[in-house]
């Protein structure tokens, strides 16, 4: 039964609809007449060791719907990863202030954090209950068909290479656009999702699932360069070489690392600009850009998949309702594709997600290991949302006969 | 008299709306009886000399619209700046095709052209009608109040800090976003146009109108750091030294320049690596990202200001309008202001806009040259748009009392 003081917070990198999931968690919790109030931690873990609570009860719907529309984590966020010190100290915290209950919204690394706090809480006798709430636009949780926040992200990523192709097609030339995905390529790959006509790019698509050869891409792209006249191309921040060395740490002169262990590949522009230089040096094209899409593909202000939104919104509410229905103390809101398209929400071990990463299934990528499947196509589709703008082109058959030139 | 073969073309970057413009152009031709012909030259001026027509006389309304909400140049474009030889290269295909009247859609490399072109007529006494439609997304043509194009890259890039507001509140640190505009600022700062709450990002904004000093941008970054906890930075790429100099070439192995002698400075993610390295180094801060917006502010798919498309289309149907009613040979179309917001559209002289750069009035810049002013901010409003989304804050008075923590 949900009742007394629940807690929320958010954590790891914003999306455009984690704000979505808060509220939908809020909102539903505050239906439960037992519920005294809904407190949320500023800045994830770090709030609660910090005290740093907000009265969520207090929050005006009118306000609450407002937030929900605005991308990015409205309590702040935080990398922190608990360790035990950090739990017993979490622990004194919801003691004091009498909570029972705690939603986390996050990724792999926030699930992580709430399976080590919710076994401290078993050793500690401490009756707590967690649920986990999935967010992250890299779409690596494992037991859901997808997580929230990708499905926006992806549409922001399709619509930047559907404008990008007809820009490269106006003006020829190399494009290379590196997107966020440090071990799961599927944001990249949605590069692909706005594809209209064969010869649309992005051409050629490389992700963190499959080895990176640089002499395999230069020549890739020489072949569709000397074919098309012009080539546009999707990375992924996270490509590496065959020992597992991201390519971008060739050239990097000091790695930053967060506190999850995790090496700093957003933020720089450095791997777009390594891949033109040696697409320029070794195949003598001249015209190469390069773009690193960086925070504009997870916080872009009104670039949002109406599916993303409703089930963001969703799985926040299905964390009060599991809280308060369900016999298990602790577990995490998933999402199961059960039609075409149609999902139902479960609740899940924490362990079988904590921690965990899913890449994409090989099924979904080209033997050539330089572009997505159909069978992707198929699953990405539905996930970007209705009214995904159309990129058109002029009738190319309508061409006047040449008078002075004769060909 | 609008009569005859009319041809249209397209030049320079593309923008978001540069196809209303072209497919103005085109109904409105259409309508004239005495039209028999509209052709669209493909990669702007370089498909005259290659004889490369389109009969766009033969397209359906249904996709001339559908074009028309496709961002880019539909019919390619080119950085070709015609000299004497290749004027009278043009004037041979004209006078094969009997082409009568010419609108050549771009900005001020592309109005130069024109006016080139329309003098080479006067001397050879070839009767030729030409119209320059005016787009750009730096916003720099004279005589111009604003110039289609960019007021949906200034909605873009707006809607881009907005969300990367949210994100730098979310998780802290130093965030430096290079925006284009290699001589005017407007594009960068439009940056601010979805600035809510006074201690919203981005606080800080950098003009190549300003010459950029080192010290003083590290002085102001830490600044405001030390007052929030955050800042986040919008930085023209053309920002550049006392004699001119641009920071950018500071680091760059080999500078392209293209055929209208400009240096390259998008398409790379140098200037910004540069800025925040500056930033990590000289303040300690260790939290630092930089994003290049790259070629998403002028391509991206679905992210378009009403007002521009609208006014975008205008321009295109007026070009076919002044041709058959004006007793002026050659011109070029412009925007004027006339209301809170209304526009007028005049037939202006190609001189007076040809080759030369319009920047921003030193009334929108603040004094300490690290902001915009609120007259900017009046100018710029309009512009964005209907329906701007609008990112919004949990309420932060609903803080819960501390109870182990008394501070």
């Amino acid at each position: 039964m949900l009742k007394g003081k629940v807690l929320i917070a958010q954590g790891g990198g914003p999306t455009a609809v984690i704000n979505q999931s808060l509220v939908g968690a809020v909102l539903e919790a505050r239906n439960f007449a037992g519920v005294e109030h809904v407190y949320g931690a500023r800045h994830g873990v770090s709030g609660i060791i910090n005290e740093d609570f907000l009265d969520l009860s207090r929050e005006t719907l009118e306000n609450l719907e407002a937030v929900a529309d605005t991308p990015c984590s409205a309590l702040g966020s935080t990398r922190d990863k608990p360790d035990v010190k950090y739990c017993k100290d979490i622990f004194k915290v919801l003691q004091a202030h009498d909570i029972g209950t705690f939603f986390y919204i996050g990724g792999n690394d926030s699930s992580d954090t709430l399976r080590i706090l919710s076994e401290e809480a078993v050793k500690a006798k401490y009756a707590l209950r967690c649920i986990h709430i999935p967010k992250t636009i890299d779409n690596d949780l494992t037991v859901n068909d997808h997580t929230p926040g990708f499905p926006s992200a992806a549409r922001f990523v399709a619509s930047a290479f559907a404008g990008i192709n007809q820009d490269n097609a106006a003006l020829k030339g190399v494009y290379v656009g590196v997107v966020m995905g440090r071990h799961a390529g599927f944001l990249t790959a949605a590069a692909a999702g706005a594809k209209l006509y064969s010869d649309d790019g992005p051409h050629l698509i490389y992700l963190p699932e499959s080895t990176f050869d640089m002499t395999a891409f230069v020549k890739d792209v020489k072949r569709i360069y000397d074919k098309l006249g012009r080539c546009v191309i999707a990375v992924s921040e996270g490509i590496h070489d065959a020992k597992g060395t991201p390519i971008i740490t060739k050239l990097a002169k000091d790695v930053e690392r967060d506190a999850h262990g995790n090496i700093q590949l957003s933020g720089t522009g450095a791997l777009a600009d390594l891949l033109c230089d040696q697409i320029k040096e070794k195949t003598g094209i001249t015209r190469v850009r390069g773009d690193t899409f960086g925070y504009l593909q997870r916080s872009f202000l009104g670039c949002v998949s109406d599916v993303d939104r409703i089930e963001a919104r969703e799985v926040g509410r299905k964390a009060a309702l599991f809280a308060n229905y369900s016999d298990r103390a602790h577990g995490t809101v998933t999402i199961h594709r059960v039609g075409d398209y149609a999902v139902e929400y479960k609740l899940s071990q924490l362990k079988d997600v904590a921690g965990k990463t899913k890449v994409m299934h090989k099924s979904f990528i080209n033997r050539e290991a330089n572009g997505v499947t159909a069978k992707f196509m198929d699953y990405l589709a539905p996930l970007l949302g209705s009214n995904m703008p159309v990129a058109s082109r002029l009738d190319m058959s309508n061409g006047v006969p040449k008078i002075l030139t004769k060909k």
